[in-house]
């Protein structure tokens, strides 16, 4: 690779046109976050072997954020096609070896360079179409981050919708969401080309540093989750709801650990 | 017009299916102002004849905004595809009648709603891709409002790039923008289907009520404007750069006045 | 308007800059056409005073259309952004002084140059993504015009699905589709900015020249339509399936006639 | 892997989820072809340690493509958001071993699902916008295939255009399409978790079965390469044209072979 540079496709003389250039990467976001409870059976099938169902095995927070991100430098923040992209995230709790972890089982983001990105940590993303209120601070279009504001979050994908959630906070959070909760394992996963077996099936850790959290907002939620022929989401329907949060999150990933190859 | 219902095309039996509702118009929204000067005769070449120049004939506003709208009862902020969208927007001024106004020559929006609702003000809407920066309060990928945070602003069409901004903070504004100065004259303009001259073409005021402002920042300020055989923006192309400013603006638009008939 | 040019906004020195030329405009595309029944009562509500009920009043026909247009000279063609759009157009029958005509009532685009050329005709235009099969000559992944070839056709707004058709042909067409049958009388409607009233509101004629049909296929047809708060398109669900349609359709427009102002 | 299922990320418990279904994959397409000659230190650059320079090492093929793909069974095609992508590619030419091979060097798509399964064969696929003449057969909004018909291709990244090109009909063609001829070599990427060194980096041969192609038509070309940030297109300018092409091509891919393992 004397020649060409890259951290990603597509490799090239100058470097420059890679997907994705190589960590670390910073993340400014806001998150909308419904926690609820559904059929337990339903999260456990979205387990690998490897681990266990959590103590609260159905357990599920649906995450629409909003995000800017950049590599070092930043120049992407003043081209913001290239740092800003939405997304809509499901995670659940499992165990590994006994230890509590939390699970990303499904991601829909609307860039390239962020679903490449995901795929990198083991995000399973694929294309959606993610919309989310926003809170104001001047004029009638929009909530306060103040008790009584509404918050909504949908999701779409090729012109389906898949999701819609609605937050209505009711004051400041004292312990914040807990659904998805470190360690988080996801599975990064690359097809072959000469077999169906996966050519990378492995266990990893993501983990970021230099998190900041803003003020924390709670409140009640609701979600409805609808049909798709080419999506599994609904099997995930909520039976119980267990609260909405909105707040801001930043933090920096410099790369992962690989924690087991998946037995094939 | 007994069974059929709406404030604008397509009308139908509920007057749901309009795809604008009848005003008020609540707006929230984020802005990225670039002022600069220009050739003061590209200016003048766009005023219609019932507007003279300007006292400072050249001065020009490019406004990147990222707005939330919505009508009464703000339904549709809770999904948020329906209130959210950015725009660019080309300030000039002019004078009525000795009388100092401003004036939108240009604007580009990524929703249809938001075009039709800038149709019946006069906004001479089209279709554009716009992206500004975000300012953030944790992590690194964001400039804070703060002295040094940086902000761009992009618009495209079709695939080509119009004009890229960008605006450093030096402090607060103790006076704000001066290009974009109310009373605000547009010219509202539908085509006729029998003939080439337009079935509307007149001069209106639109004034905002219940305006709200969040303190104002400012800064130094870039500008590129591109080429396109769709377009005639880069006639204005800056010769002197005057400032940026960046800030948050909510009003409410009850409908507005025509102040006369274009002579044709 | 001497020195500011244009068919449509915005108006320019050059008259580069609208987004809508004059005419004439060229057209041709490809038509997937669903024709079927509904209650009949649902489309006589979508008469404005002026038309009365069709003989055969419940008869409705959705057409998904992938389109080319230009103006003379063609230059749209060569930068296809600006030439191609898709769109899904509903048409019901009526009579005007009991003459039999058709009515375009509901009608989705996705670009904004044919959303505003459709509003100067008086079809009631609002962004849409629209998706239809393409018959294909080579390779598996695609129906050939044939007995057999399976085509659909789909809308979506703003990430929710709206309707749903397939079309399988089972043989060339003697006499084509019946329900959008000229004359077109549309309503041209334009909002005030002063008032509730429109400021136009006329009933057109909307007649091409030079028309040019491929061979048309026939089939049979399935339709879907699906609810929501911004529609009120699945008021005219199927009650029974008369058949589908594949062709290829061209035309110019050099302007139309108005018949007469609605009553308000 | 007994309860998750798919041949790509999102596994899940019925299989369904996943963003690439398991090979076959079937393809139909229509292709606009510009080939023509760049500097050879460019492509050369551009190639891996494992290849040597073409023959005529400066030859370079863009391909505008507009697809249709499938899986067995065809359900892909009639939900066509999920069947339908167009692309813009440029192959170059090597030799591997003292053979000649061809290779995708830079490739732009619009469909998350075609991104992931060009990712697979070694295509770097980037999102892009990209559109294309159609010719007709009835109106005048288009070309024909025929002397004289001109077809026009774009690309645009992030509101960048990166590329135009023009090809204006001739005749039939003897011989077709020159630079982008089989076996086609690419190199399969992906990165790594815990290192800067990619997981996969591999060079791999993709191979169709079941090929149709059509009459296909040749002419003269232009093209103009511009420049971005954020790519390395432009390094590829041209500096004598070849010629162009339009025709429809169709194949389908069982997987394909690995050659060897790219050294590190």
């Amino acid at each position: 690779m004397a020649k060409l540079n890259g951290f990603s496709l597509p490799l090239s003389p100058e470097g420059k046109a890679n997907l994705l250039p190589a960590p670390p990467w910073h993340y400014s976001g806001d998150m909308l976050v419904v926690e609820y409870r559904t059929n337990p059976d339903a999260v456990i099938a979205l387990l690998p072997d490897e681990l266990e169902p959590a103590d609260d095995p159905g357990a599920v927070s649906i995450i629409f954020a909003d995000w800017q991100s950049c590599t070092d430098g930043g120049r992407e923040l003043l081209d913001p096609y290239h740092s800003q992209y939405k997304e809509a995230m499901v995670f659940v709790g499992a165990k590994h070896q006994g230890k509590p972890v939390c699970r990303c089982v499904y991601i829909w983001v609307d860039k390239d360079f962020a679903m490449l990105r995901g795929w990198v940590q083991g995000f399973p993303k694929k294309h959606g179409d993610v919309w989310m209120t926003r809170p104001v601070t001047v004029g009638k279009a929009g909530p306060r981050l103040a008790p009584g504001g509404s918050f909504g979050g949908t999701l779409s994908v090729g012109g389906r919708r898949l999701a819609e959630a609605r937050v209505t906070l009711t004051g400041l959070s004292a312990n914040g969401p807990t659904v998805n909760a470190p360690p988080l394992y996801n599975s990064r996963h690359f097809p072959s080309w000469d077999s169906l077996q996966p050519a990378v099936y492995e266990l990893v850790n993501v983990s970021g540093v230099d998190k900041e959290v803003s003020p924390i907002w709670e409140g009640t939620a609701e979600l409805a989750l609808f049909d798709s022929p080419f999506e599994e989401l609904n099997a995930l329907e909520p039976q119980e709801m267990l609260g909405g949060y909105y707040h801001s999150f930043g933090y920096t990933l410099h790369g992962g650990k690989v924690i087991e190859q998946h037995k094939l």
